[in-house]
């Protein structure tokens, strides 16, 4: 199904390791990721089982200071990134199940590791459809964020293995004219559906017709008070976006996720910088998320670059990482394969971060809020000199 | 007077070049640096000027899509770093006649190079003394922005090279109250000054004793509208800081130039990010320029890190590129030497990619104007589910 390009890199660390000499690898490292990122052992079972379900699997862990008045708070997260596993020429009901299946067996063995939240990739039980502007039968993948049935596959994980996983799906809201949104769900480690938040920004470039489907989000900018840390989700597309970012900030998160559904020559350039600059500016970790795989379609579409019609997505490139608010970062999962990637954070680093750097005491929000007020006004004049 | 550890990396692209083989070198290079960055060849009188005057000289171009109503816009930036001259126990007069000898040898080559415009590291009239708290000499260094010794040297540079020059200096306010500031002057290709900006974010962390110098500015975000483009200056530490870069955004920049000064195990990981984060965000070129080598100072010191008194600031790292609003980016400076990069630049790219990518289009600047009014209401209650 991949349509991956043997000449493409497939993975950038890989690729170091084998060529730079050892005495220099952990400072090409440290430069490239700085130095707050170790290797996290995991049990031997679950490396031999990432082999047995086909998925690479990588761990790392964050540390932080002790504190005196605090206890560290360790969470591990996990990221999944995943090719659709169905041809997107099966019926619905197929291609979701034969998703849940692979979801199900991947979550199984993150569980294996303790981990306690699980985010996926952006509209995870479906393929990424908005490049042909069909209707149908992608709206068909819509569901009820709170009792469709991806949510209550993924309740009933939830509630058995104590975690929290983050469910970023097509969503209809059945309640309100039966509008679709681009929404997270965020499902409780009890098993409860904690609350949803639909995508705030939404992409108009390349493949990525989104808005044919869905308008920006009125979630405004939630963060879910979990029982392992104040979590928040910048849904793919948002991740341009600094003050959507800066958002989830000051409304507490000390977690935020970022799933997404992006291709090489388009974003590959920008990936590795984004979240993490976000990490840094806004001292909480962040964790990037983005599917693999090329998907191919019925019918075929243009692209809006001059090119001929064709039934192929570009190459999803995976590369999925997390960054800490210190500015170090994981390295990211494979180009072209499943993954998960295993995460321990100790949330205790985000205050410490704020402490050390003290953005946020510098940041003149006041001076801020007055200046966008002022350029949002229709007559705005900007400060130009000379 | 340099303290550079032997064991640290000097140059990180020579190290990939020697050890990454042929075959995957441009691959590698692609992924870390985007698709858009080109060496630009310059004349062999250039490069041998650079070897005789011992200073790095690195030279790229990105290029831009050709239009119909437009021509393109090529502007050629030249980023200097360089270590201080003499020991800082020097009278001022001396320290700084060195330092004009030393910039005004880098700024007529560049000249040669046909730049247009050039960019001096933060303070660059002196060593960055506020590690030491002292208030004397350093502040005696302070000048008075439009008419200092300082500026007249350049004026008569600008005008005689027809070229801008961006000097960022410490300013003495002789008007209002003696009042010291972190300052930046831009010198027109005339030889007039065309205006001044003052440093919106200042530091309180290790030596960056700034606080105790200088308080924020209070001179907006202004553009400065040169025959060259529109260009805008962020000073050192409001890097970090995503609003600062918005708002040179928001009022037409397209160069940012970001004069630092900033010290190895302190800020590297996040150096190659938020520039060129900053030129993602906001569809403009951003120039990030850090001054190199370690100075020593008469009286010894703390840094509020817990480790004894010393007498050395840190290893100032070097490192200045230039990111474009593509997300490509220039390869580093060496983090040892002075250096010149110059940078050919299409400003037609700006508003092609903004078209392309639409991250202005679509950033909801009025939520935001809103939603930071409410933030800074110090009643604001938190976005908080669960």
């Amino acid at each position: 199904m991949t349509d991956f390009n043997d000449e493409e890199i497939t993975d950038f660390d890989e690729i170091l390791q084998n060529n730079i000499p050892e005495s220099l690898l952990p400072k090409i490292q440290k430069l490239l990721y700085g130095h707050n990122v170790k290797k996290l052992k995991v049990l031997d079972e679950i490396e031999t089982l990432s082999n047995v379900f086909n998925f690479e699997l990588k761990s790392f862990r964050f540390s932080a200071e002790k504190e005196e008045l605090r206890m560290p708070r360790i969470v591990r997260v996990g990221l999944i990134q995943n090719h659709i596993v169905l041809p997107t020429t099966e019926s619905i009901l197929r291609q979701k199940n034969a998703l849940y299946t692979r979801i199900k067996e991947i979550i199984a063995i993150a569980a294996k590791a303790e981990i306690n939240i699980i985010c996926l990739q952006e509209a995870w039980n479906m393929p990424f459809a908005f490049c042909t502007r069909e209707k149908q039968p992608w709206c068909e993948f819509a569901e009820c964020a709170e009792t469709g049935t991806t949510t209550k596959f993924l309740q009933k994980i939830c509630k058995e293995l104590n975690i929290v996983v983050i469910s970023p799906i097509l969503e209809r809201d059945e309640i309100k004219s039966d509008i679709i949104w681009n929404t997270i769900v965020v499902i409780d480690n009890n098993g409860i559906v904690l609350g949803k938040h639909r995508k705030n920004h939404i992409p108009r470039v390349g493949d990525f017709n989104e808005s044919t489907y869905y308008m920006e989000g009125n979630t405004g900018h939630p963060v879910f008070q979990t029982a392992f840390g104040k979590i928040a989700v910048n849904i793919c597309y948002g991740r341009h976006h600094p003050l959507n970012w800066l958002m989830f900030g000051l409304n507490g998160a000390e977690i935020v996720f970022n799933p997404s559904a992006t291709v090489s020559g388009l974003s590959e350039p920008l990936w590795g910088i984004e979240a993490r600059n976000a990490a840094i500016a806004n001292g909480y970790f962040t964790c990037a998320i983005n599917r693999v795989g090329t998907e191919v379609f019925a019918n075929e579409f243009t692209s809006g670059d001059k090119k001929p019609a064709h039934n192929k997505f570009g190459h999803f490139y995976g590369s999925s990482y997390v960054a800490a608010p210190d500015g170090s970062r994981t390295p990211g999962l494979s180009r072209i394969r499943d993954g998960l990637l295993i995460v321990e954070l100790d949330l205790n680093l985000c205050r410490q971060v704020k402490d050390f750097w003290g953005f946020q005491m510098t940041q003149r929000l006041e001076m801020y809020a007055k200046s966008l007020s002022d350029v949002v006004n229709p007559d705005y004049k900007p400060q130009i000199i000379g």
